[in-house]
């Protein structure tokens, strides 16, 4: 068995044992989200030298969700850097869900880039269309909004939209809120595949550079920052207990895509539409977690601890 | 130059720049805090291989105050296990200060071991008599209570006197009140060096054993759990912007003490005693910061970039 | 001196004193407010037999901004009554300031009328070209709408179009943001003097019924309610000690104008647009505590007291 | 049928219809509280000439709890003025529950004196000595201390220490938390009947003199001070809605009694141990509900109104 068909294997058996799970609620506050088909599950593995692996059905389209917010906040340090983008957003984890209020007393500065206030604020800060093709970057293929889901986020975003006129009212919203929340909901509503998005968050962990096209996408001290944030703030309100029992920078979606990096080794990605109460996807967390302890990623590892157990696999995806 | 040779060149490089910050306030809310000497700057990084450098005044002796906090709960994670503990206390950062109240509603279970009010429970999971052999075992060498400052601590701890009362009136507190403040302000007492500190961060760096005596204090899994814990909680409400400026787990104590682990890599600390308003030594966050950066150790780094950067250091500390 | 003449010399003197009191600031969030003139100050008072009496410059102009809030609130009473009124909005104090979030966990349900939040609820429970019409029945004339200050308050509301959105995200808005947000800020802009007022609070105080003009405005049950929400909720995060030191129900709102009413004997009202932190006049606060005092109006003295107190002023307005 | 008669007759109309209500629950975090007799009912109510009319059981004695908050206060504002005891704590409804936290940030001072932390501070503001006699003359006899029910809530009042600690960290407590918690588990444990209750409720309502006994107790402002307070803050988070439907000041304890006062007319109490969700007893506040309904007490009330609806009871106890 080569190294490559081990790392097959083990997908395979990860598929195997989450499809067993069936807890968790398809998400209904955007109509269109609740037309997904709860039993599909897909999960991709891509590495720093561009092999990419999958199990289930890592092909199945969704729309992205708040798994843009990460993307969309490199390319708003690559535009205007760290300093600039502070001022606007702040990198605090909030200890609360992903559409609390959140805002800092007084400035109307959002906690952080991955609550939707933050990512409503950091979307006001790049040129929309530059979304879409920054993304496909990542994905190093050209991807497209689902123009449907993209009617229905704009039909039903009521606390977006009290969120970006709270913002306002505090001088804190760069643009206006109807443009402004039309972009966001547009990079909500982009179309991809666990294998897409384990492409981007293989070009995270990879530098910034895509592994897969090759493309430099963004800098190395973006694709650092991006992680980082990831890392506190990725997965709201259960960031602590992530960090602690898979321990890598991590985004789900409420559309039941989840994605984390492993710096350096791989990016993961998962996608199944039942959601815990945190409104992850809970066979995409397992899943994500059970790669994360079988193939020793969890940052806070000592990597020579890590090398005895991984006896046999050295040279394979996630070394 | 050889590498040990390098690195001590780096640290007295930081030393001396960090010497001329002279912002910030002794801590005055413990008697014994305020007599202090604010000029006092100590700075140690201790590798894998048991190498132990320094600059400044690394052998000054100071409280450990809050940073025993991480080592006292690898104590109750190595007696208890990860999902007994987690009954009495979180993992998710609070997004408040240290002192903050913040218990679960309804519970009464503090939200992270790293605030005050986590880690007086986490004292009561433990026997007294534990702690101080433990963490002399972390530190390698034989540690003693600063009885002046533990009379000080015990005479002016009415804040957190009341936590365990609130903790207590909840059912969430697993002792009294009395004994269990004493030994968590016993603990804080803990008489340590920049060296110490150094030793000790290597140690859950290295997996849990002693690089410089070789024994293993505790196992990899808990140092993994404590480093995940100090990455999300460990800096406070200022916990977010270290992980994207910094990129390592740490701990401040307000006596002027800093720790970061580097998994895999090294341990470091600093100290003296002036803070910063989140109540973290402004010279320690400082130097550990420029550390961090001089030797690429963030932990988003795609390493292979890091190598790049690190031309002609392969095989040093921090490798 | 006749007992309306006694009345009328007192209203002189507290005039007189207040007008010293140069304090505070003219509200600026709302340009068309910026405009008012901080020297302008009215008094005015209203019996139950229908005497009305002024000092100062009782009959200046003002939009009537948040004193709208109880006699909107009336017309929702005297439409749909209590218990349905109760669905939409609450009748505790929030203990926050006007513009305040404040709305109910889970259900969005604003805390009390007396808040944006709440009074927006309310305006959308009623129809909104009834609004005009039943103040202007409170007021015994025909009132009309500042359109400058309409316009003005239409171009800034950013703050109220969130709380809007943010309700019917709840599902607790009964109408859409638009046409209900324009229908509040039209009630806001209603041109009113401190005569108006005054006689719109002394309707309130005699039951419903206008004691100038002998209409029955609302039925007696509904008075009582409104006035009971005036008590505990009308001056926002400074209500409890309003009641502490004046001892009436009141609403005052940010041009400058306040009113109380004294159930039973009178309603009072004053203007002058500096405003205390707290959002209410400095010099209409400072009047109609004098007011009480002079007169001995505190709901909660011993009438039999009081009556000592006020030998020889047996029938006149207060009374 | 005399007028007293009609009045007794009224009472004892109420307590049959209460006494029906079998909701609520027996307050039970006291041990000593959790023996009383669910099914005990005591009506009384006592006017400004000093009669005194029960229905049920209105000498059944239970502990005074919260209804000796309002009376320390008062003993603290006849020692100190409303401006010295100001700079200790509030008078600001605080919206929450009475155990709440509700410290003032920065000051620690708490919101008001009838949550508990305030009543805490009140109580550190007088003679500890002084409060038995001084509520016994509220009673217009000598009261006692239920010295077992004192023990009980000496050994379980972690809440209430943990706010004393809270406090005094904020240099907020006015003494030292040991012997003034003492003080304040006493007055909470001194015993009384409604017919006691009713007296000293009167004795507010008739501006501090007991109607019964004759004596002043405290001088008109100051019974008009803390009637206010327990209008806008005397039912903790219920308050705007007990001033909206009852229209009265009043205090209610977690003994099961509730007292309320009309200013210039009577004092009423009642008791009976189940509670509802905000600590106030089920049949008590359905039974003062009733009285002001059927006596037409409601503040807001026009009293011209009133009287109509009074014709044929001018004279008896309510007028």
């Amino acid at each position: 068995m080569t190294a490559a068909e081990a790392v097959a294997e083990i997908l395979r058996q990860i598929a195997g044992e989450v499809e067993s799970h069936e807890d968790g609620h398809v998400a209904d506050y955007i109509p269109q989200l609740a037309l997904a088909d709860p039993a599909v599950f897909g999960l991709a593995m891509a590495s720093m030298d561009g092999e990419v692996g999958g199990a289930g059905d890592p092909r199945a389209p969704f729309t992205i969700q708040s798994i843009s917010k990460p993307f969309v906040y490199a390319l708003a340090l690559a535009d205007h850097g760290l300093d600039a983008v502070s001022r606007w957003v702040g990198a605090e984890p909030s200890g609360e869900a992903f559409n609390a209020i959140s805002l800092e007393a007084g400035t109307g500065r959002p906690a952080n880039p991955m609550i939707n206030a933050g990512a409503i604020v950091v979307s006001g800060l790049v040129e929309a269309d530059e979304i879409l093709p920054f993304l496909s970057a990542f994905a190093g293929r050209a991807l497209d909004v689902d123009e449907a889901a993209y009617a229905s986020e704009a039909a039903t975003g009521d606390r977006n939209r009290a969120l970006a006129y709270l913002m306002r009212s505090a001088g804190a919203l760069p643009g206006e809120p109807g443009p402004l929340l039309d972009s966001y909901f547009r990079q909500c509503s982009i179309r991809v595949t666990a294998t897409d998005l384990a492409v981007m968050a293989a070009t995270l962990a990879n530098g910034g550079r895509n592994p897969v096209t090759g493309a430099e996408v963004v800098a190395e001290p973006v694709a650092v920052l991006v992680q980082a944030v990831m890392a506190s703030c990725g997965m709201y309100d259960a960031a602590g207990d992530w960090l602690l029992r898979v321990g890598l920078p991590a985004k789900s979606g409420v559309s039941g895509g989840v994605i984390a990096t492993s710096p350096g080794r791989c990016g993961v990605a998962a996608f199944s539409p039942r959601l815990d109460p945190t409104g992850a996807s809970v066979r995409g967390v397992a899943a994500v977690r059970m790669l994360s302890d079988r193939f020793g990623l969890h940052l806070m590892h000592n990597p020579s601890v890590r090398e005895e157990q991984r006896l046999g696999m050295r040279g394979t995806i996630p070394s």
